[in-house]
């Protein structure tokens, strides 16, 4: 591999100098203050980036581990658990919510539409106990409202658990706010560290339904998180721990609100410059789209992979195609993390080129 | 922290050079054969660490989510799992196992001493859905002979789980010939990769007790990575599997069989010298005493703390006290991973003075 590869897909995204420097750091030892004071501190800077005073735990996993854990740990086989599902990873939880024995209600969106929150009222009945959703699908570039959905299960027995891997740290994403019980997030996308490090934080409701009945969990299980005085029960990552204060640090640099500005601009470049090529949007409609990822369609001249697969050997980008029954449909645009104007500008200039 | 800290503890371990700078190299696309080839590569260069022909998986996560990962796999909630105890994390087994709704059947040993395959015999019952053990029990120094129990629980229809976290990559562990079911480790002692990698292996036996009845997991299902082309269904940490891969350059550069001499030699040195400075091996005796860190008791005429306290302050050296009720009574040496005769000799200089 060409290690000069431009990463312009939705995850893991292209790392700063500073992070890979970060990486080259002899280990502490993950035992001594030195390494719990450093990972308590970003933990702490995590929940500015969440936006919460809510409680929030480092685990060292995918970005998936996360979500594995907001379902286990408030879950137990035989429970119903409401999902919204219109792409991918919203799909992702009906099948973690089956793997632990639970009984997954879903709620299916065509791909490319928006969660309808009308629908999320019918179907929440008094026995679900969690409703799970996606906050930006990266699998269809849709951006989802997620206060109106609190909004109906605020009302309700059941925790919200929200996923935004894909969107934290470059989507404004107000946990408190929003009302999301478990928020879910991973470090390889819009935070700009290597994947490894998931994020979660747990509300009091949520904490509420844990403590009466906890899941059946013990490596994410975050009653064990919440006991150890260090927030860490077993040994931690502590390599990704300095990317993750390396890439914070560059995060407060830069601001918080100018970070999400930022992304929201680029999303803008990247649709406006799809159409110019004459490509069209493949959500629904632009009020929808994400901020961190563009999914097009593929035009009817060439094929999708053909068009990747010269950006890749020609120019050394790399872009993505479509999941499931959008391979081959759809094309993909992550505008995430360290992602400049520079690199949208490029990206498109060189599709002009492989579109031909 | 003063960087150049020596880390003479059971894990994390020193990094060579080397490793520091391969975690430095930019991100791959994880969904390209670039990354796909080198992540299946090391599986397989593991399964040779592993002297294994069974399934070997590579999980992002502490090496407690690989202790994890082989319990929820084998076991349902109101399951018997025999948990052979006799330290630390033998004894965390037992929490694992409760904490997915199981039943843990313990036995205990006394902290210092060996197994004894006899009492398994005897408390392997028909009902007992798997037996946990732990290699090299850390916590106390002893290193546990694994065939005289896999003899045992190999007529049963248990599954035999070891924790081999702290030695493999050190001692030699013969997965096959021994008959473990599920061997568990972790990237951070004796490989010398920072933490957070685990890795596991399954046999047929153990397979066939999956596929039967699966148990409830998602994140650290091994049916979810046998099916992925890729073996990684989810996020791999990219940087460490570069850890990973250069780790292992060097280990295979030595040779296993003169790095596990290396180990054995290691840990003759540090018993001679310890008792060389008037001090008592804390493992019952020296026949069971592990290659990779050295337990030996607290003096009388100063507390080990002070003693710790002092290599600390005075000489950058770090090494580990005891766990549980063993705390203020025993000490630890870790060598493991990259860990020279000159490292062991600069350890014992520095604690003969602290020790004044």
């Amino acid at each position: 591999m060409d290690e000069d590869v431009s990463l312009m897909i939705p995850g893991p995204t292209f790392l700063h100098p500073r992070v890979l420097r970060a990486m080259s750091k002899p280990l502490m030892p993950h035992r001594e203050k030195w390494f719990s004071d450093l990972f308590v501190e970003q933990g702490e800077r995590m929940k500015k980036v969440y936006q919460t005073k809510n409680d929030l735990f480092i685990f060292s996993g995918s970005g998936t581990s996360s979500m594995d854990a907001a379902v286990s740990n408030i879950m137990r086989p035989g429970d119903k658990v409401l999902c919204l599902v219109s792409g991918k990873f919203s799909e992702r939880f009906t099948e973690i919510v089956e793997a632990h024995g639970g009984i997954p209600v879903v709620l299916n969106f065509e791909w490319g539409s928006a969660l309808d929150p009308e629908k999320v009222k019918e179907a929440l009945t008094p026995d679900i106990k969690a409703v799970t959703m996606v906050h930006n699908e990266s699998s269809t570039g849709v951006r989802n409202a997620v206060k109106p959905v609190s909004d109906i299960v605020g009302d309700s027995t059941a925790a919200l658990i929200v996923d935004c891997i894909s969107s934290m740290g470059g989507d404004d994403i107000r946990v408190d706010e929003w009302g999301i019980d478990l928020c879910i997030s991973g470090s390889q996308k819009c935070l700009a560290v290597p994947p490894g490090l998931s994020f979660l934080s747990v509300s009091e409701k949520a904490w509420d339904i844990i403590n009466k009945r906890p899941g059946y969990c013990y490596y994410l299980n975050v009653r064990k998180y919440k006991e150890d005085k260090y927030q860490a029960p077993y040994t931690q990552s502590i390599t990704l721990t300095y990317a993750l204060k390396e890439a914070l640090d560059i995060l407060f640099e830069e601001g918080l609100p100018q970070r999400i500005e930022r992304h929201k601009r680029l999303a803008e470049i990247t649709r406006s410059g799809l159409k110019k090529l004459g490509l069209t949007i493949f959500p629904k409609s632009e009020d929808i789209c994400s901020r961190t990822v563009t999914a097009f369609n593929a035009p009817d001249h060439k094929s999708e992979k053909d068009i990747r697969d010269t950006l890749k050997s020609e120019y050394n980008i790399v872009i993505a195609g479509g999941q499931a029954h959008l391979k081959g449909k759809i094309m993909r645009i992550g505008h995430m993390g360290n992602c400049k104007e520079r690199d949208i500008i490029t990206t498109l200039a060189c599709l002009e080129k492989a579109l031909k």
